[in-house]
This record gives structure tokens, sequence and C-alpha cells, in this order.
């Protein structure tokens, strides 16, 4: 869809290579640009295991180097070749990319002893590269798309969760005494969400009968709780899957019920143009 | 939708401030209340950490009073500036301001070393404070009606879920002994639920070949069973969706399938008096 | 619907307040019959319970001989006033009655120090008592027939993820040794549906890298899987919901897709002889 | 619809019994084969129970044996009668034959006490035979679907998760100390898909109060996220359930929207080469 001139800009070029994927060279510096996201990472973990780290130190902290130094020249290119850099630099992407490739310069700024942990914790910022990857997902979008139609609902649900949580921890933390865990309400409203979320460590566990009673209603809520994420979310991507049949695609794209003036068939894609049946302009 | 003339009661502009949003000083009033419930709240859980109430105890205990007595200015507002108090009093929310308010009070009333426990108790009610805040949230309706309309079934649902657990509870007494943490039918109980749930807390949990066997099959069962539920939510607010489909709002609205009398358009709002296709009377 | 006509036998009588609850008679004998199951259940939980059992056993055994008489009365009954008794005592209904009422009984026949554990087992049985509540739901008979509609694909279901179980447990048991409590296959694919269910008691838990890498590919699969069972009963209950709605009932009724030859009305309840909207015979 | 001649080859009669189950012997090779597999796998498992590996040693090893050989038959025998054998050879179930057959004959190969063990691993390969399980279970076909249809949403949400769980990970390993379990950054993720999932095994538990108030933010973000892969499935299996309920069949059949030339009945199999309602061709 896009024609190449032989006469353009150098700019034009590795713009169409760093922020495009539609030729060959941008495709191939995506795929890169993957695989050293994912190494980049690798290492923040590799680092974090103690006795690799002490074993391989060395040779970490050289591709270590190797790649913030490859993600620096990457940061500048895109600033270079862009046409407004701040409308970049400002965008979530450019922001993540920026603090995933400061930490390592500024472990030299702020040398010192004490401060050294504090370093650590800027160098595992880095780990935000991966954020990067989500670029890779187009997929990805109507899954979103489905999550903020829901938002409102869902943040609703939360908060009913949350005061819910709030007066059983109270409850819990009156009824339990601290042998069982429950110390103060805090932890029990911790200890609720852990129950009331299915997740149960059981690092805290009722022990009275009328604590285990308690226990079990709170978890039978939570058992018909469950359900209403479950329901919002899929009501959301049902509508979606209904326009998606209309549209007919194998896998999903969103559409709206605008319907064509010529043919009014209806289920066109948000950016299309024409109608997708006779193909008179929308 | 409310015209301002000049020459309204003091009661009448209060009522305005404390029981409606539609104005200025009404908004600012119910963001106060917002806060100051938060606070209430945040305070109640700071008291039941033992480090904090030791370290902060005056503090907390005069931001206490200070939380209290605003509480009961705005109560005591409430009732004067309404023309019917007792609709107000003995409403959800004015049991719950008066159960929020009195405890503090209470606990010098009812003074002694003895029964300093069940004050606490009580004070602990503030915490219902938070309950209000429900108040403030309009999109709670739709979820609400949801959960109403599959209120019915979701009780047979639980109902089922306990028989289930009774029964199973009782075999996996018989299975496992008490070394396993099974010393009683309601433990054994306790524990059914707590795996049919999936939550799985783990201080009780079967050791002998066929308690684990059995344990597998109430989890599977609990994996198949725990879908019945979220259907039931799923469907209501699939209906729900649909409707709101029809009336083509972007968060929920309910809808009823009444069509108007002069454009026959449906789905329109409950409260709906006109259409709102033709603006017709319905 | 049911004409009460002067002259008719104890027989039908009994029959009526026993079988049926649409006389006020009927209604009382199930209402008292409900209380009855219940405590004969509560009986035995209590039993269990040592603490309770040894202070209280005498008062436990008398009641427990109340229930038990009062049952075999109505068993009598329930044989007596029916046409063809071997339609009840075949019946699920007549065997869970007899078997959770001939316990007692038998632990005399079978007296003998070393069979009272088997006889406290025997008499356990009465939990099974529980289920004749069911009879008090109809509400239940919707749930019930989506979870029929969509048993097949829940067995596939099932046995795709024991299936899965079986292959990830064996892997986790080569990975895993026994210090982390994957002592043998059997007891790995406990752990796996422990985990796949998400269940996760925590009993059994790995302790190396690999193994918790595959631990955690487990639970992805198991939290991608658990969608599966849900799916399909909200599927089942979206389908019949439809039905329900076409019948505009505000809860659920069971309706059929068949047309009314007159008014071609559809949604027609599975009982219907004659048309919700004309009236005409279907 | 398959008709019977007399003089039909031997490769021809073995072929019908050994692939397909329309005739009286095809369904008994099938049943013999079912239990066949079931037993195989068994064995590996009571294999694997220290006491009874060591009690019965020589029964199972014999059994073992037949088992084996019997599969072997199989496989040559499902090679003689199929013209291209190369069709079934590299095949997903031929390589699984092969796999499942194999090891106890390699055992033999590669004896040595040093490589003991990876036998042991080579022999549990055979518990991939049940795979051959999925076989017998044409309903699977519609789960498969629509677990297919939605591969590529499910991929792309648990690579969200994984993200997530990485940045949360990372956060949880600088927030909690060593002495709460949180070891290294991979522990942490793992800890926190433990979490995501509500798997919550609980062997690592977050003991600081920042700590614990991540877990909970991490819970209440996997209870809203638990909803996706449900509503992703749900919406397929939805989707699915329409075409069967106007294929108007009991069990789930995949249709497609495709309308007869004749009558415009739409919802014909995707198999269908004549219209289900007037026969006319498609």
């Amino acid at each position: 869809m896009r024609e190449h001139k032989p006469d353009k800009g150098w700019k034009h070029r590795v713009h169409e290579i760093i922020y495009e994927a539609d030729t060959p060279m941008g495709k191939w510096f995506d795929i890169l640009l993957f695989f050293l996201i994912i190494i980049s990472v690798l290492l923040v973990m590799l680092e974090s295991v103690r006795w690799i780290d002490a074993k391989y130190h060395r040779t970490l902290f050289v591709l270590e180097w190797i790649v913030t130094v490859l993600f620096t020249i990457e940061y500048i290119a895109r600033i270079a070749c862009i046409k407004k850099p701040q409308s970049y630099i400002f965008s979530f992407y450019g922001i993540i990319d920026f603090v995933s490739t400061i930490p390592l310069y500024l472990s030299y700024i702020f040398a010192g002893s004490q401060v050294l942990l504090a370093i650590r914790a800027f160098r595992l910022l880095r780990v935000f590269r991966i954020l990067k990857l989500v670029r890779f997902l187009g997929e990805a979008s109507q899954l979103k798309r489905a999550l903020v139609a829901s938002r409102a609902k869902i943040t609703v649900f939360l908060f009913a969760v949350l005061i819910l949580s709030v007066i059983l921890g109270t409850l819990m933390y009156l009824v339990e005494g601290d042998e069982a865990g429950f110390t103060s309400i805090p932890t029990s409203i911790y200890w609720t969400i852990v129950t009331l979320t299915t997740v149960g460590y059981g690092d805290i566990a009722p022990i009275t009968p009328q604590g285990q009673l308690i226990a079990t209603i709170i978890m039978l809520v939570g058992y018909g709780v469950i359900a209403v994420p479950t329901g919002i979310v899929t009501v959301e991507l049902g509508k979606q899957g209904k326009g998606d049949k209309a549209a007919g695609g194998n896998h999903f794209v969103h559409v709206n019920t605008q319907a064509c003036t010529v043919c009014a068939k209806e289920g066109h894609r948000d950016d299309a143009t024409h109608c997708y049946n006779c193909g008179s302009k929308l």
C-alpha cells in the first residue's frame, strides 16, 4: 500500500525501518529488537539469582553494557528520524524506552556504597522494556477494547469487593485471635481478599469454629461473586464477537453498526472508508 | 432540571446540599463526606495495628473525636432538613449513619474495665460507614440488577453446593483420620468448601491415597461447578447488555422491550416517559 | 386446579398431605419434614465433634431415636398411601429415605465391639437425608437442565483434563524429587489436578527452578482451560435464557421453539397445551 | 453407509477393523485397545509407587511385557494394512504409538547401571499412550474448534499475563526480602503467577505490610483478569452454540451461515453437500 521512491532522505528510510514493519528491513529490525528486549529482561532476571550472579557476574555485566548501548542507539535514532521528536519522547513508549535505557548510566552518576541497592532498583526498571513487546501484538487491541468497555463496571465491582473485604476482614479480626494470624484489621482484610479471590495461601487460616463458619460464608460469597467480572468481560467480548461475525472475519475485528448508504450492509470496520460490500463511499 | 428560586427556606437549601449532588455545593459536600468516611475507616484500621496504636494513640483518639463530631452534625442536619425524618431515620443509610456514629459515645456510657473489648467491637462497627460510599456509585445499579435477577438461581446453586459439601465432607471424615486434620464432620465440610471453591488453604489436606483420590474428584467437580454462577450472571448481564445495545449507550442502561406507539422504536429506559426517537408520549 | 370431594379415602388424604404441597396441610407437612431433615443432619454432625459428643451424648442419642422413629413412620406412610408402592420404593428418593432411616436399627443387629466403627459409617449415611431437601427446590430444574445439556461436553473436558494431568504429573515426578513431595506418579497427578483447578493446597509444591517453570506452565494452562466448562454452561444457560426472554417470565422457564399453529407465537412452555398468546390448542 | 463386499483383501479387512469403528469387529477392537491403554498407563503409575513396586515387581514386569508386545503387534498391523504407511507413521498418533511402544526395548539396548534413570524416563513416555484415548472422543472436536478459534486471543492474553508477572514479580522481589521466600526475580515471577492464577500455594507468601498490599492488588487484578479467557472461550462456544441451535441438534454441530440456493435455509453442517431441508445440492 506504500510506494517506494528512489529519492527519499535517510531520515525517511530510517523512520521506515524503525517505526514501520511493512518493509523487509522494518520487519527484521522489529524482530531483532524483540529478541534484544527478551535478552535484556533475562539479564536482569539472571543477575538477581545469587549463584548465577556470583559465577557469571563479568559476562552478565558485559552483555548488560552491549544491550544498553544498542538501546541508546535505538533511542537516539528514534528521536533523530522523526519529524516531531517530542511526540515520541513524551509518548508512552518514548518514556518506557528512556526509563529502560538510563539506569545503567545512572548507576555511575549516583555511585557510592550506600545507594547501591537503590541503583539495583533503578536497573530493575529496565524490566519495563518488556512492555515494548506489546507493540508486536496487534491482536491485543480487541481485548483491550473489551476491557476498556467494561472498565467502569469492573471498577465498581472491585470497589464493592473492597468494601466487603473491609467489613468481613474486621469481623474476622474480632472473631479470630492473634494465634490464627489475624493480628490486625489490615492483615484480616488481606486475608479476606486472599480468600474472596480464591487464592487461599494458607499462611493465615481460621482455627476457631465460628471463624471457619464465617470463612465458609466468605468463600461461598466469593464463589458467587467471581462470576461478575467474568460476566462483564464475556458480554463485552460477545458484543464485539457479534460485530465480528457480521464482518465475517476469522479473527476478531471491531466493527460498528453504521449501515452503508448504498447497500445498507452493516458491520463495517471502524477504520472503513468504503463499504466492504458495494465499495461505495461511507 | 431543577429551577433555583431566591426565596427558599434554609431547610430546602441544606436539603439541597446534603441530599442532592446537582448543585456545586452539593457536589462539594458529597466529596467532603467521601473523604471523611475514608479517613474514619482508616482510623479504625490503624488503631487495630498494635505498634501504630501504641505510638500514635493520642493523635488517633483526637482524630477519632473530630470525625465522630462531624458525623454527628451531619446526622442531625440530615434529620433537621428533611420533611419526613422517620423516612430517613429508618432507611438503610439512616440506620448505617446512626450505628456508625454512636459507638464512641457508647464507650463512655458503658465504661468499665471488663467491657472494654465489647466497646472495641462497638467502635469497629464504624467500619460500616464505608457502606455510605455505595451512594456515590450510580454505576452499581446495573450490576445489582443483574445479581438480583439471578438471585433465585444463585441461592439454589449455593444450596446444592452446601448439600454436596455435607455429603463429601462426611465421606472425607470417614476416609481421612484426625492426623490429616479432619477432626470432625463440620471441619471436613469446611475443608470441602475450601476445596470446592478452589480456595485451598492447605491447613487441612488429605494424606491417604484414597483421600487424595476423593479430593481429586471434589476438585474436578468444583471445577465443573464453578461454571454455574458465572453462567447465570453472564446470561443476566448479557440480557441487559442486549437491552443496552438497543439503547446504544456506551455504559449500560436498563431498557425494556416496550415499543413506542408512534415510531415503534424499542429499548426505552425503564424511567422513560417519552420516546427517545420521536419524543412522542409513551 | 384440584377439586376437593368430601368422600375421599384416608389413603387419598394422606397421599395428598405427603406427596403434594398445594393443600395447607401438605405445605405444613413439607415444612415440618424440612426442619426434621436439617435437625437429623445436624445431629450426625454434632456427634462427630468429640467434646460435644462427650458432653451431650445422652441427649443426642435420644434425639437420634426420635428423628429415626419419625422418619420410619413417614417411610411406612409413604408406602401405605401410594397405589404402586414399588414405584416409590425403587425411586431415587425411596432408596434415599430407606438408606437414611435404617442405620440406627442396623447398629443393633450388627452389635459388637469390633464393628462399632463400621456402624458409625452406617449411621453417617443418614447424612444423605439432606438430599431430600432437593425436593423443595423447584427452581433447581432449570440449572439441572443446563448441566444435563452440557453433560457430554463437560465429560469430554474433564477427560481431557485427566489425560493432561497424567502427562504433566508424570513430567513433574521426573523433574521434582521426593523431598518436594512428588513421591510417586499418582501423587504427582494429584498435585497436578490441585494446581490445574487452581486449588493449590501447598502441601506439595515444586522447589527446583525447572519444576517451578513447569508448574508455571501448568497454572497458565489451567488458567486458560478453566474457561471451558464456564463457557459450556454459560452457553447452555444463555440458550434457555433466550427461551425465557421469549416467554417473558421474570424467573427462568424452559420453553421450546414450537410455534402456535394459529398465531405462530413462539416460546411456549414445555408443558403448554394452549398458546399463551391466542389460547388456541397446540 | 459402507457396503460389505465378500471379496476384499485381508489388508482391507484388517484396515476396517483397526482404523474404523462402524463394523462390530472394529468396535470390539477399539474397546479392547481402550482398556489396553488404560492398563498400560496404570502399570506405569503403580511401578512408580515404591511399596507396590517392591511387592509386585515381578507381576508388573510381566504385564509390562505383555502390553508392550500387544502394542507392537498393533503398530505393525497398522503399518501393514494401510496403503500409504508413511501417512500413518508420521501422523500425530503414528509417532505417539511408536514412542509409547519402544521404551521397554530401548531399556535393553542402553543397558547399564548409570543410564537406569534415563531408561525410567523413556519408559514413562509410555504414559503418552493415553493420548490415544482422544481418538474415542468425537465430542471433543467442537471444544477443540472453540479453543482453536480463540487460540490467537488466548496467546495474546497469556503473553500479557507474562509481562504483568515479570513487572509485578520484580516489584515484589524489591519489596519483600529473602526471608519471605522471594529469593530471586524468577522465584518472584513464579509466585506472581501462582497468585494471579489464584492457585496460591502459600509456599511463598508476603510478610511485610507493603508486600501484602501489592499482593492484594495483584489478586484483585488477577480476579478481574481471570474473566478474559473465560469470556473468549464462552463467546466462541456461544457462536457455535447458535449455529447448533440453527441445526437444531441436541449436541453441538459446527454449522456455517451459507444459505441453501433453493430453500435459503441456513445453518448447514460444514460437511453438508445437500440442504438438510430440501435436499437440493449446495
